[in-house]
């Protein structure tokens, strides 16, 4: 949709609004439909092409407002979600359909999921650990358990850890900073020798640092073997699985207990919404179900209906599903795809604008959007690259430490970069490089 | 603002977004101003009177543009939970104001503040344990930490006690459904000569079920006295407390460590908008606090401002006081005023007409905007009723528990209502209870 379009769709909604507002004592309170009335009138998947905006609001009159905010918020998100799950050809096991044991939920942030799957995991081990022997105490097996990440994870797995109550212990990734099957193994025997109870790994895909990717192939049948629960956060990279020449860094999830990535990140939906799925509904709202009278319904008992609240920290949920429905019918899934594809393109555009230039290095293979280079040389240099970068204000970068190198991180990441922009912030780069050298030698 | 203010407004905000994206390449990547910026250039009180649409219009380019998402973003939020504070006369040590230790964050939902400040209490009694007997684990402490909340508390305080991993006790309410000192007190012995460490308190001010009120005089000098983590949970009511006749139900909040209300809930600012407040924010980052590199920036070690990431739990964050802003400066604080005083008028407006008709009661005092009222007779006189009323579809009341005793909610609580409604409301309330009062003759 391009700024004039926006601006008369922008009006008509407002108007929307208004009429809503107008009208709104000549509606009912509570809505006439029946739980499961959503899913019927919606295409069991996303489309391929785009459709229009006048359909796209037609079926919110149509199918939105005569189930009102419940329970049309909730039914939309599950169908969602599982058109969102179909585009990532997820496993079968992770979506709700009909009758599934599975299903997606919307998080506000990936360290929400994060904390989400180790309180359930938490909570499905202790059960596990105290029908086999009822005499251990919920502290005495926290106090055992131990959790794992790669040393490259979000910092986030580590607060999900603080907040659990439990340990969380980094496993070194290999050359390609990924969380490799020897490393893990080795702390699992470790740890357990040490009489601790593994319950919960965490594998990155598309890491923050510098977008890598555990082994999920080699880390799955390891915590499937040692009954550990595997959560995988793609935070970023998940929104590339949608396109098939890059659906295979998502193998192995098949292996997984609870996936997530954020729509929000690079799949065009704002800010929040992080998408969250799980194989067993029953392992979450195992963790948080609490049923006072103010919140008892007809249906809850029924096994028809979703109550997301029973898979999340807060009580109360916005209607996010309706930002992933416009976006996906707006653009169509083949339009996503190519917005994804343009990305990494420029991306590797800018790496090979790089890989030209000797005073610099590629500091990681470059596989979607994001660019870990640096000066050779020292830290210091790069450094000050940094700080001319991000004063001019041109272009700003966010740094990292991969083992001992500052690096810079060049990342895609606006809705309308185009090749001038990569162009013309490579020379601006070029430029400082050369001030920031030239002072160096002085 | 009434549709036709809203759709000319609407509109041109729609233009003010369109013009944005159409210049955004004319624009920095990063904003010029220095931290604290802001506060200098908004009042230090919310005004009493109404704004003029343009005047805050022409103080979003002037004030907010020049600072983009960051630091604007944050720094607005301190200041709004600053104004918002003076509003309720919170203790100063509450505010941030410039040099102060405590400070507000906006939390998602009042479930989210409840768990943050049981973990920062969790946290806090911890190190201080650790502190005196350095051989203590943290699973040891944890096992013998106890949580405590009234009866009546929400579902969500039960919830934080298991996602944080600590015992949580209800307290039995007194006749009014209020928590008070001796069953507080006993409660208190007993665990802790069985070895027991109690360390935080939540009082509710205005319950889910019946809107009452925790003695906060009585039970804050006991948190004090004993070291533990005083946590009021204002979800509701916290709203009228910005009125002078309201305050006094607040009155004992000078012993709480943290505070929470729901602006969302009844003053007008749109889902979600959780207000918390700490008397010391070292004790909420203490909790949390993690440094990553890819999260470092140049001022966090300055003092000078406020990291909210380690005030929550996501990571991410909206700019969620735009809504504050925006409504506080378009009602005034007398504005807002108003609107709190006639729902609480047409709350006694319908308390009156149940008084009058002898085949009801009412159940408990009325302070705010709900009524808890019910048929005199059994529960199952009263669910009936409750199934004719929401089957009708004309209003929609939820109900509760109070005791064994099956109670109707009427909680007054659009931004239209009038006492037209209120009298609509009760005439079809009679009507129905006639029915069922006759079906039950029959």
């Amino acid at each position: 949709m391009n700024t004039s379009e926006f601006r008369r769709r922008g009006k008509e909604m407002v108007d929307y609004v208004a009429n809503y507002m107008e009208g709104i004592e000549g509606r009912q309170v509570y809505p006439d439909v029946e739980p499961g009335y959503l899913r019927p009138l919606i295409p069991a998947t996303a489309p391929q092409e785009p459709d229009t905006f006048e359909d796209i609001i037609n079926d919110v009159e149509k199918i939105i407002m005569p189930g009102a905010a419940s329970p049309a918020c909730t039914e939309l998100e599950t169908v969602m979600m599982d058109w969102l799950g179909k585009m990532l050809e997820l496993p079968k096991a992770f979506l709700a359909e009909k009758a599934g044991e599975g299903g997606g939920v919307i998080q506000g942030s990936a360290s929400e999921a994060t904390l989400v799957a180790l309180l359930a995991a938490r909570t499905k081990v202790i059960h596990r650990l105290q029908a086999a022997s009822p005499e251990l105490t919920q502290a005495a097996i926290m106090e055992k358990l131990v959790a794992y990440s790669s040393d490259q994870a979000h910092s986030s797995v580590e607060r999900a850890g603080l907040i659990g109550g439990v340990k969380l212990k980094a496993i070194p990734s290999d050359g390609n900073f990924a969380m490799r099957a020897s490393a893990l193994q080795e702390a699992l025997e470790r740890d357990k020798a040490a009489g601790l109870i593994p319950f919960f790994v965490v594998a990155t895909l598309g890491t923050t640092t510098c977008c890598s990717f555990d082994s999920l192939l080699e880390v799955g049948p390891i915590c499937n073997k040692e009954d550990m629960w595997l959560h995988v956060d793609a935070a970023y990279a998940g929104s590339a699985f949608i396109c098939p020449e890059f659906r295979h860094l998502l193998n192995g999830v098949e292996f997984a207990d609870s996936f997530n990535f954020n729509p929000h990140k690079w799949l065009l939906v704002n800010f929040d919404c992080s998408a969250m799925w799980v194989k067993k509904r029953t392992d979450l709202t195992g963790a948080f179900r609490l049923d006072p009278t103010y919140l008892k319904h007809s249906h809850q008992d029924s096994g028809l209906i979703t109550d997301y609240r029973h898979w999340q920290i807060p009580l109360g949920r916005r209607f996010r599903s309706l930002k992933m429905w416009f976006v996906f019918r707006m653009y169509g899934v083949k339009g996503l795809q190519a917005y994804i594809r343009k990305h990494v393109q420029l991306s590797h555009e800018f790496e090979s604008l790089v890989r030209q230039d000797p005073r610099f290095e590629i500091c990681v293979e470059v596989i979607l959007g994001l660019v870990c280079f640096r000066l050779k040389g020292s830290n210091k240099v790069n450094e000050a690259l940094l700080q001319r970068i991000n004063s001019a204000k041109k272009i700003h970068l966010v740094p990292c430490h991969l083992r001992d190198k500052f690096v810079l991180r060049f990342a895609i990441c606006s809705r309308t970069v185009e090749s001038a922009h990569v162009q013309r912030a490579w020379e601006h780069i070029k430029e400082l490089a050369a001030d920031v050298l030239r002072a160096e030698r002085e």
